[in-house]
């Protein structure tokens, strides 16, 4: 098949408009495209079956990065339009990335890269996903667009936040679930931005490898505690009207979603101090397999009523589980699509590790705000979290083929 | 197979004993043992089928994580034994860890452990090498067991080292295929150093997901090029001579191995600045497949006088493959076990990222040090690599059942 591509002198892009997912996928490996196509040619690859054969498309009514289940391998960068850079070298920017971000998502080589980090790999899953904040509508003569769900997040009494790991003007999120898929992505973006944005700042985080456990399950956080477990999910009837601006608001967002993100520092050493028991009563969960104190399995909706057998709340009335739920918040609900991440030690010989909290929704002033503000006051959790950096940004709608991200609002 | 378990009482430990690999496998999940054993015995869990399955067994006339193939997370620790820490508090530290290695690479939970990270996940290939430093035999009264091969490494012009990342009493090297299985051992490993030994320093590198390629293939580094195609096989006849002291050397060293350990920067702004012609001139091998610029596929070996159509050597004078290679530094050769490293970027915006070199051999006399003094003079890639930190351990042999690693060196 990849012989045959050459020989017709096809392009792969085409190719895998045409062939569908399965057979694009033997036509990933060795990268036939750009510097690498002559070269390629001369082995045939061998054919992927793994997790490097895993796609998402990058075109869309939404971005991918969104309602795909989180990578292995994360990358959060926010950059800063650099002095001058208007609205029309935004952009041109925009534009650069989308086509990046599609020729990666696809397995093929962006026209004019030749670092080769990523060669040999299928895409392993990877998506990129683009979002704006609030300072770049002024930076570009947009304030007039700027949506009023972009007002900047209170504080909270549990912050601690580092201004220069916050905010940004655009941000940009890739995963994969290779740590070189990732990588490559990440260098090929932040090499794009040129002269028209300088990176602010980076995060690296991840998750469980694809296959490490038995089943595809809810991932563990670095407390060892299952997390994620009342998530919102794809095919919840409600699913879109909570993670998603309404695709016929007639907005630039339309399609789109908010993202707050958080580095949310875990007190490890303090964590571990607490016994097995002590640490499930916090969460409301039981450790080794997520079932609430309420009773059943993982998946057991929570009975924040149930008395236990000592005559007290089963699910305490400072657990997380409770002090978070839809229930305790008039139904707010938010998409928790995080990444551990684990950046060494401090001075103090404590684990610089946590979580890069990544939460979706259709407006953060009916989903991460008010379950913050409670969570602040009364989740038994927040005494072993150190909320370090904030940041929250419009994530536009998905684009088609020959358009970018961002474009309704860029040339709208 | 688990409920059995769990009715006969037996424990896991024996079981994976008895039961052998593919028994072993289906016990793992959920991990059944220690604060667990009660609440996973409720759930059956789902048998492993990938990554997570694998096991490289910790027990063995050499440690294991030095011929078994680089998993895609390691960590590396360095620590310093405290003030007052003796002989004795090493040895009762190296036994603790010992126990705790065995137990993770089995699959098993250690004793006291309910951090609960790893729970859900196999062993993924965990592998745990421990090694001592220059500076441990003086603090522990140990000078006269201190091997030569252990002098202090020759410094370099390309050294730009920082002392504070460099060297140590003690070294960890972790490595798993799964980043929570990986961070899980590293968690205990700090733990159980309580106070006899502290973190001096910590990194965190990475290689490609089993399965994001076609088929297991030499790794690419964060250049872009194929890495380690011309290491020592296992497969070759001289390859426990070249990388393990022997083991009738009636030394405490016998069947161990010494690391060289650099951080090792790559300026890859510079480097993406070369066409891809001139890259592949530097390092002396095709990008896209690895193949010598001599000629044939990656494992064609190197013809080191062939001469190109104009007239000139193939592989360049100062290509990094030709300084480097065994025929240019007397039969030199170490075997390399490096992660990748990325740790954001540098205040002028260039990527933190790089090599964390591993480099096994019997005596580094006759392995890392004369090929480093020629690469220092002569190799054309050496403008491109900034060597950061540095360290020599001597890494002992490996142990039995009932020995615990370093045992010999320790009560000797």
């Amino acid at each position: 098949m990849t012989e045959q591509t050459e020989k017709n002198g096809m392009s792969r892009r085409r190719l895998l408009g045409t062939a569908g997912a399965a057979g694009a996928a033997g036509l990933v490996v060795g990268g036939a495209g750009g510097a690498f196509a002559t070269q390629a040619a001369r082995d045939r690859p061998a054919p992927l079956t793994g997790v490097g054969t895993r796609t998402v498309p990058f075109h869309g009514k939404h971005q991918a990065g969104i309602a795909d289940p989180a990578q292995a391998c994360g990358h959060l960068l926010a950059l800063d339009l650099a002095p001058g850079a208007d609205r029309k070298a935004a952009a041109a920017l925009l534009r650069r990335w989308s086509a990046t971000a599609a020729d990666l998502a696809a397995g093929d080589v962006p026209k004019g890269d030749d670092t080769g980090v990523a060669l040999d790999a299928g895409p392993s899953s990877l998506t990129v996903t683009f979002g704006f904040g609030r300072t770049f509508f002024d930076r570009t003569g947009l304030a007039d667009k700027r949506p009023a769900a972009l007002e900047p997040l209170p504080s909270f009494t549990a912050d601690a936040l580092d201004a220069k790991r916050g905010d940004g003007d655009l941000w940009v999120q890739i995963g994969a679930d290779d740590p070189l898929v990732a990588f490559h992505a990440l260098r090929l973006i932040q090499k794009q931005a040129g002269d028209t944005a300088r990176t602010r700042w980076q995060m690296n985080g991840f998750n469980r490898t694809p296959g490490a456990t038995g089943k595809p399950m809810t991932g563990r956080n670095l407390m060892g505690q299952i997390d994620g477990t009342n998530n919102p999910k794809p095919s919840d009837s409600d699913f879109d009207a909570r993670i998603f601006v309404p695709e016929d608001s007639g907005d630039w967002m339309a399609g789109g979603s908010y993202a707050v993100v958080r580095r949310i520092r875990m007190l490890l050493d303090s964590w571990d101090h607490l016994s097995l028991e002590r640490q499930e009563k916090v969460i409301g969960r039981r450790k080794s397999d997520g079932a609430p104190l309420s009773g059943g399995t993982e998946t057991t909706p929570v009975d924040l009523n149930k008395i236990g057998e000592d005559g007290s709340l089963a699910i305490a009335g400072d657990a997380h589980i409770r002090v978070a739920a839809p229930e305790s918040n008039r139904g707010a609900a938010m998409l928790r699509r995080a990444f551990s991440y684990h950046d060494g030690f401090l001075d103090d010989g404590s684990p610089d590790a946590g979580l890069l909290f990544v939460a979706w929704q259709a407006d953060p002033r009916r989903g991460f705000v008010p379950v913050q503000r409670k969570l602040d006051r009364g989740d038994g959790l927040s005494r072993f979290l150190r909320h370090e950096s904030s940041a929250l940004f419009a994530v536009p709608g998905g684009c088609a083929q020959d358009e970018y991200v961002g474009q309704r609002l860029l040339e709208g």
